[in-house]
């Protein structure tokens, strides 16, 4: 079967095409700038260049037609007839606590992906617009929604309860929820197959260290905390984003700079992070570029990075009573040998060793720990699109059973 | 020589006076609803009943004046002479950066414990109001200020530095202070004594687990690490305070619940925290007593509580690349047997090993591990007033040398 995976967002829209007979990638590409000026799809059919097209598009009605006029391109394009495609997996961001696993779409899905806009108010309608579109243009088409909180929704209370008044966990609905779900999923699935152990044996910490940024204690397969919250400001430094600062910081900062709230949460989701502390960039390249040169706030913001990156770690290893394996993943997790370095740095009475030499790796999978390391450091690109394409072939396989 | 230690709140003021030849305390007291109806002064010579003298006053010098009444009362007091008082230490909250160490009181330090008042707008003033009152009416006796936030002046700034734009640090002070630091060190310092061994060789985690609550990670006897904050808000949960959250559930709350500002904070402070959760108290003894009743919310508050100290044990282990030493501290730590044992609980792998029967043990030195557990578990009570007596000798000895 083929899949078409679609991940959309406000103005923008990923997709991949997969033949599920043989996880074979055939197609992916990516819209920008819908509904605005200069609107444009880039679309690559695997092995061959890529195609540019600059097109006007009102909507992401208008931007999916787009995709599957590429993908049925008799040159570029991957199937015949639309037919072809068997299902749509679609990324949400959230699904509250209505659903802890993928999910086909109907008119109670819909409804639910609703009631969780306020708790998403940026991602969801969106990722709502890109399934009504496909609904529209493939009505004969199941569609199956991958929720990126639902592999958090495992977590026990003791990790999701806020000690806030209980009555806004059960009117506001605030509590911990997690984020990058897919991912974590995923990266925590491929390290017990390259460790070819039983993901029921094993305790893993996945490190999704990208822009955005998170961590996640499984321990059987099973997610029991993770380090975003309510929303993805918490947790981890990352780079634009705070991550966790005493709450009492929120109320000062808007007092001493006479900021409005709006101007207040921008400022949290998108000038802090590494880029708050290094005043350089929120891109890892730049500042390890800038610390070499011996700019001493780049300096600090890696290890302010690091540092609570190993906070993490060491907090899950407590909740799990140990851990096996410890995976990097997303842009700087696979790619940033010498942050991996730091953060894997001195933790030998942990059991975690890594081997400097394995280290020097981007960008592909491969144990990195010695081999006299009893955990696991182990290097594993994520692949969401996969994940949901998987998510999505199994609901489907169910369908017809 | 005879200390006399001084502990100033906005309307209540705590006192001991300690004989240093041997650290033998003579008498304590508390003064409560000073500048209120209803004032009261309560004298305790050790070894004798306590006394309670009603009795109005206006200021915190009238108060400073009944406890210096009493101190050299002919049969309730400890000294003949107000000469016999060789030194005032005062306990004071907040020293900013300024102060890693306590310090002999002059107008620089004062002006200098004024300008962190922002910083500390409740305890500050009431403690510089002590500090003034005594200074009045002993005006020749060396008065030492001992700091809660200066123990914890020795974190590195990847454990101080919040990842927000980093002129808020340069203009408004945003950093990671930490409190109770006169009580992470008096038991930092005791455990290396109860373990005979050096404290220069240890690594060791303090939970001071009270009404307010924080954890600090002290490695060869410098603190590197402690969970309160720029304020006490941050870290564990507390009796009524809700430690770490999503920075972002500070808005959201205000906005659902049209919270003006000073609400809000009062909400978080006040109203969170275990008492949050539960819904019953914020005071661990009637929580266990509503747990054991079956009351899910007091349940749930007592595994949140503790897995939030289970984390920050977790987390400074990684920090520190090991532990040698947890110490449980203040009134839940030295009292709560029940909350050790879930806290402990499952660290096996980690080399913590509670003894039960042991552990069975309140409000006295003591090692609660068991004999194979290769990191020592202690339970000490906490003596802030002794520290800094201790603090304020050494630094009094100095003068007259």
């Amino acid at each position: 079967m083929k899949i078409l995976v679609i991940n959309c967002g406000s103005s923008s829209l990923k997709y991949q095409v997969l033949d599920m007979n043989g996880e074979i990638l055939l197609a992916k590409g990516l819209v920008e700038r819908i509904g605005m000026d200069g609107s444009v799809i880039t679309h690559e059919k695997i092995g061959m260049d890529k195609v540019r097209n600059e097109t006007p598009m009102e909507s992401h009605k208008e931007a999916i037609q787009l995709v599957l006029d590429a993908i049925i391109d008799p040159e570029h394009g991957v199937v015949k007839d639309m037919s072809e495609i068997g299902a749509v997996g679609h990324r949400v961001v959230h699904a509250g606590e209505k659903y802890a696993s993928s999910v086909l779409i109907d008119d109670d899905v819909i409804q639910a992906l609703e009631e969780c806009v306020e708790l998403a108010p940026l991602h969801n309608p969106p990722n709502l617009l890109g399934i009504a579109a496909c609904q529209e243009l493939m009505p004969n088409t199941p569609m199956v929604g991958v929720f990126d909180t639902a592999f958090h929704q495992t977590m026990p209370p003791e990790s999701y309860i806020y000690a806030i008044p209980y009555e806004y966990y059960q009117k506001h609905k605030i509590r911990r929820y997690g984020f990058h779900g897919t991912s974590h999923k995923y990266v925590s699935q491929r390290a017990a197959d390259i460790m070819n152990c039983n993901l029921d044996d094993l305790k893993i910490i996945t490190c999704h260290l990208g822009n955005g940024a998170s961590v996640s204690a499984i321990k059987r397969g099973v997610c029991i905390d993770t380090s975003m919250g309510f929303t993805p400001l918490e947790g981890l430094v990352m780079g634009t984003r705070c991550g966790d600062i005493d709450p009492a910081i929120v109320t000062y900062i808007r007092e001493k700079e006479h900021l409005d709230q709006g101007v207040a949460n921008e400022i949290l989701n998108t000038k802090s992070g590494v880029l708050g502390i290094s005043g350089v960039s929120s891109d890892f390249r730049d500042l390890e570029e800038a610390a070499e040169e011996g700019n001493e706030r780049a300096q600090l913001a890696i290890k302010v990075f690091a540092h609570k990156v190993r906070f993490y770690i060491g907090a899950y290893i407590a909740e799990m009573n140990g851990v096996d394996a410890i995976v990097f993943t997303a842009g700087v997790g696979e790619n940033d040998i010498a942050m991996r370095d730091i953060i894997c740095n001195d933790l030998g009475n942990l059991g975690i060793k890594l081997d400097l030499v394995k280290n020097k790796t981007r960008g592909k999978e491969a144990i990195i720990s010695r081999d006299d390391s009893r955990v696991k450091i182990i290097l594993i690109p994520t692949d969401e699109e996969l994940m949901i394409a998987r998510d999505t072939l199994e609901i489907v396989k169910g369908l017809n059973k």
